[in-house]
């Protein structure tokens, strides 16, 4: 069984990598990307409605047997990789009957399409970007979820206490304040909407109001840029790896510290040249006059 | 015919690129633009229509006669230039009788006046700029035309299913939910405008809608700055080609590499140059010894 | 008293800021930030309302012998860490009696739970990088205010002599002004809300406001995104330094200087180098000579 | 006349750029801009109004004077300096009679404050830097203007002629169209208040609507974000200016091609070394040959 089954699986390994079946994937998730679309319209439905059903039956049939023979050539090493953990998350909300509480999981099968992302390398390199640059704004996210349920704790303190109906609607609760205050955080109707009415009945309240919108505006705005340059410059040294070069890269301290380093060999070995020189020159003086003695 | 036409075809490619004529179209372009402004005006049609008309007519008629001139000179490499197949669409856009369906494109007359970033040359490199910084930015907008179908077709089949007018106005087919979205995306009325009368209906709606803003914002942002810091380094680059002259750019590791191969080749000959030396010290040593020896 | 007190005060020290330490106050800090959430609720707050208050004193009294400890270990010290004093306000704060017109105190009791960004290094980090960038921005920020001082003086004259009731609540005092004008600023309902009706009563209006939100909006992006960047490098200098390794920083004038002087001082050396050796064949030649002249 | 009226001159120019002048006047434009600020409250005004008008109308002789002191000094080169240009205009629109139609002026004495900008040198940095920033920019803004008007020509064409009167008040003329786009542009009410009633009559106009939010708002932000950009590498090189050293500014290719010139001249010199070297070597080999022929 051994050798015979371990080239199965190097086989199946390069057919389920190979640039057709990688094509054939990503020409099954646009079909399906269509078929769902036209699913969502009562015309298409009632007319087409079976063939449409058996199109998307058939697709998610075939993108189970490529997880299957995904997992069957990489064993356990498969659910190291985010990307098939993803699609293997996907495709199962297609196959859980979608019923009752879990009908909306039937709204859910269009996830499939976010399926090109995993399968295209460009956009897959998009998102593993994205990705590698959360860690390192995490502490910013973190301060402005902090900032957030500090603020709906007050705004509840404060102006859910009152029994105006606009204040129970929009501060009613911890939840309901952090609701109001995205969308304050978001600037919509931020004034006319809600501060205003506000201070009809709390005059100082916007004395609360500015400087959240002032500090959240700001972390957002930081925790956003923070993520795109850093996703940019990773993108790039990616781009740099894949293409084997890293030329339009800027030269860091460390690059600097290296040439430093070859800079100083060189000047000792100028140093010991000199010396050796003049060591040289020495024993030409000396013989000079070891000439001049023996004349 | 052969030289005395070839003569002719390159003067007129000097004449059509000498500065006087491409100030001449210019001004022409900036009279037209005030002439297509005057005839939104119905008092002002009233009086000067048939003047209007006729200077619209004329300049009409020189940018055509322009274009075919470029044409003549350039023969079939005239269709290589994005810039010529843009002026082309414009003069042509004229000529069609806009009657009937295409009355519209009587209104669209005034898009001639953005012939002028085609023949002022600073704004002819910012738009080749953003231009060449786009292909850089297709997997990212990819991404985000594919959330936003993605979130159309799912808006689609839970809200629009709703009898509700909102709902059905909002969220009836996939491409008013795609309008919403977009409207949503851009922070306009989305809270409440759209998604507190939604969250009426569908109480945990925000659970949809909260992560699509924060993704949308972010995707965009990161479209957006990664095409304006990629256009500005193109335009950079474009300058300094210009000028003759990229002083003032960053170095990168491929400048750094020529460095480092200097120094390399430096590092060699001083090393041969030492080894030379010791042979030296060796051929004197060899000398005293023989010198020794002879005495 | 000396020996002893001293080991006390520095084993307190050790205490306070050892790893476990910080860790039961973190703990302590969420903890809090959970009861104080529940003491929203109207439901929780009559089944567990005297549990939620024990704890909550419990943490204070906590919190206060941690800041005593504190205070004992650094002494004045202690005043010069603008993290203590963050800290010792908040406690502060939580032991004002909130009766009367001081209720609001009680609703700032949450503040308590921002203690995490003090406690947490990596928040610490992003808001000392913020704190940092922001010297450099005074001078922004003190334009953006003078602008907005300039503007709301000249609404409230302009427009809130009006008897209009709208004018009178958006532009009746400069502090009506400011508020309006801020509300201008983040483009919330600025044209559908108040130019359009301003416009109605002062057709030319639109002559300050548009150049005033072009204005403003620049200032803002100028203001914020100089922060963002600044704390970025900020907080990249502070984590090369904390990882004791700054090589992924970019190369500096300074570096290079630091070559260019390397440099010279190896070329220097080369052309004495080179001096000696002339003269060396000088001397050879000399030696040629005198050797010819022996013979 | 001669002699004593160059000290003078000089004296005077002295007197007006001490710091204690410059204090002076900055005390003096503050004490100003709360007196204006004062003058907008009319139970400050019944009460205060006679020494608010005295302490105003003495601050702008003293204004007066600076300027004529100013000029004094520098004669005719007090108008090159756009803030002396900017000083006069506000002192001079200070003292024209405001009324009837000028009434407005009386509003605009305000104006005055911003002078803090021109005396701050901190400030006056900031501003420069803007104003240095911009000329990279116009071409980008005008793109931006000839969009707009295009935009403008072509809504007013298409949606102004309709007889509805929202699409008359929105779109009636070039001037309202433009208004409209500009607040279109802002993203303010642009869908619930503008585009969906425009799309009850005009079903297909989101075709014009979308492209153009998405251009404009990209036109913008690139707009923006070059000017913040640009004018932050201009203050940072201005400050470096100022404080005579340039340590913490990137490498450019400039700095990195003197050190490739340097490195080439001292391989020269190593080369030629070498040769004198071999020379060395050979003539020492033609010394050892003639000591081989004379034994």
């Amino acid at each position: 069984m051994g050798t015979s089954l371990l080239i199965g699986r190097r086989q199946i390994a390069e057919i389920v990598n190979s640039g057709r079946f990688v094509l054939f994937i990503t020409v099954l998730i646009l079909i399906n990307a269509v078929t769902l679309g036209m699913e969502t319209d009562q015309g298409l439905v009632e007319t087409y409605g079976t063939y449409l059903h058996v199109i998307d039956k058939l697709i998610l049939i075939i993108f189970t047997i490529e997880l299957a023979l995904k997992f069957y050539a990489d064993r356990f090493d498969f659910f190291k990789s985010g990307w098939n953990l993803f699609d293997l998350t996907i495709v199962t909300i297609a196959w859980v009957p979608a019923s009752g509480a879990l009908a909306v999981l039937r709204a859910l099968r269009i996830l499939r399409v976010l399926r090109l992302i995993s399968v295209v390398p460009q956009m897959r390199r998009v998102i593993s970007a994205i990705g590698h640059s959360i860690p390192g704004m995490i502490s910013v996210g973190g301060v402005l979820i902090l900032i957030f349920y500090v603020a709906a704790v007050i705004t509840t303190k404060l102006f859910g206490a009152h029994p105006d109906p606009n204040m129970q609607e929009w501060f009613g609760s911890v939840s309901a304040s952090a609701y109001t205050l995205f969308q304050i955080m978001t600037l919509e109707s931020w004034s006319m909407g809600v501060v205003r009415p506000t201070m009809e009945l709390f005059p100082l309240s916007w004395l609360f109001f500015l400087p959240f919108i002032i500090v959240t505006s700001f972390a957002v705005l930081n925790f956003f840029i923070g993520i795109v340059v850093d996703s940019m410059q990773i993108a790039h040294k990616m781009e740099a790896e894949e293409q084997g070069t890293d030329d339009d890269l800027p030269v860091t301290k460390k690059d600097f510290r290296l040439l430093i380093a070859q800079m100083e060999a060189m000047q000792k070995e100028l140093t010991s040249l000199k010396a050796e020189n003049e060591g040289d020159i020495l024993a030409e003086q000396n013989y000079e006059f070891v000439d001049e003695q023996v004349r």
